[in-house]
């Protein structure tokens, strides 16, 4: 298959892209003008400067089958400058793709979005409450996604992704931090630690977004939407409890000395996990 | 009140303004760098290029409780060109002010939308399916202003409109292509002309804005949205028939020469109408 992949430079993306490339599927990637793409050792690469007709072209002449839209702008708590690049990146980019896809005919579009879409909300329910700007931008680049699978045969759907973990992970998460602190033997003010996390190692994403990508490609019955989940959810204290286990290690952190963050996530949402997957990879001592 | 009007310079904003200033209000209007707003008779401007802050200062400088947000980009069938301007005019620009609200305490927002927003779709349900783009991204804006809904004590309300009509009315609608055939005595090739139209008078929709402002004021119980109607819905030929009658004219129109426009909207969308509100003005001779 040709398939089209949006965020390759991003951590799900560098990750995605050699398991794409082993499962046999050509891939292309798109990027933003000066972005650096060398060193994901992909050939295909179309530049995307706001040229819509030309993406139509790329995807006919390169006769795209799906698009695996990863690209996102993530932004936890916003500054009102940041905004303007949050509706670029999260919404306008997407619904360019949507039109260029429709246009050239490709079958199908997998969506990557987030728990945070569903703040509070009961399990299962897919109410809309978003945690953040940030996620309230990924509902609305879907509500904007709706037009087009109305007027289109387009198969949409949205692979939902809690928290996320793995090698050669630059974003500043949890065990980056851990890890720094046992090895400066720094102290570390925290919330209070009773937020509860779903976390997922990214080789289990990757199989998860192969999986849909397969689904959807072989036009079997696909929800709207899926989670992708470890069915474990795991307090603050509990995670820094099993990195001292698993690493024989020495936190020192002062519980509760920082308040939670506004609108801090106490239960992450549940939803419907993507059928036929599961995670293989448990919180392990290499990774923890 | 101090109330800020986007969309001044367009159709309903130009009837909007005077009658809200006859209504004893302050009125400020927000302009894009270049917009035109001399003839407006206001005194009460601000520029918006991106400076969020900037909005946040007038509107505590200036006591702004309220804002109604007419300003829209709209297209009927758009080209891939116009995406990023549409969702820059129908997505970005609602949520800087809704930002720039949030942070500067205003009351509430009455936010302009379109019964396209639900097209083929039962009266009374509000279920979302877009006609087209343009009613995608008055969708999409909604999805955006649950983030600050959700976060603030904002009153957040969205008043649906359908076609409109009235005096000095520069758009091409379909009582101006009346008139002018009216008076050349041209042939003009039309649809079937069986789709039916719910159309209001300016003055109508002007009285409905200011009651539904007021009931925001008054932080009276209000549904997150209504529908300006003209509670009639007349075929196109059923329109022409009347026009020709209270003008003592004859169109020349060829029906079924054209096809229905894609996603032609044969039923108008009902919901839930203003309450407290009816249309005064039914078409009437002078501007039928």
């Amino acid at each position: 298959m040709n398939i089209l992949v949006t965020g390759a430079t991003g951590f799900i993306g560098k990750h995605l892209i050699p398991a794409l490339r082993t499962n046999g599927h050509n891939v292309h990637i798109l990027i933003r003008p000066g972005s650096d793409w060398r060193g994901l050792g992909v050939q295909h690469v179309v530049e995307f400067a706001d040229d819509i007709d030309h993406l139509i072209s790329y995807f006919e002449e390169n006769e795209i089958e799906g698009i695996i839209h990863l690209a996102s702008l993530y932004v936890a708590e916003h500054q009102p400058n940041q905004i303007k690049d949050i509706v670029l990146s999260n919404i306008y980019l997407g619904t360019a793709l949507l039109e260029a896809g429709k246009t050239a005919g490709i079958n199908w579009f997998l969506n990557i979005g987030t728990i945070w879409q569903n703040y509070n909300v009961p399990d299962q329910s897919d109410e809309y409450n978003p945690v953040n700007l940030y996620a309230a931008s990924k509902q609305a680049f879907m509500t904007m996604a709706k037009y087009y699978t109305e007027t289109s045969s387009l198969r949409f759907c949205t692979l939902k992704l809690c928290d996320t973990y793995g090698p050669d992970d630059t974003r500043k998460k949890i065990f980056a931090l851990f890890e720094r602190i046992s090895k400066t033997g720094e102290e570390l003010d925290m919330s209070p630690g009773y937020q509860r996390l779903d976390i997922v190692h990214v080789d289990d994403v990757v199989a998860g977004i192969i999986k849909l990508a397969g689904m959807l490609s072989k036009n079997e019955k696909v929800r709207p939407e899926y989670v992708i989940s470890s069915g474990r959810q795991l307090s603050l204290r509990e995670l820094a409890r099993l990195y001292e286990q698993q690493n024989g290690a020495k936190l020192r952190i002062n519980w509760g000395k920082r308040p939670y963050r506004n609108r801090e996530v106490m239960t992450p949402y549940k939803g419907v996990v993507l059928e036929g997957w599961e995670p293989k990879i448990l919180l392990k001592e290499k990774e923890c």
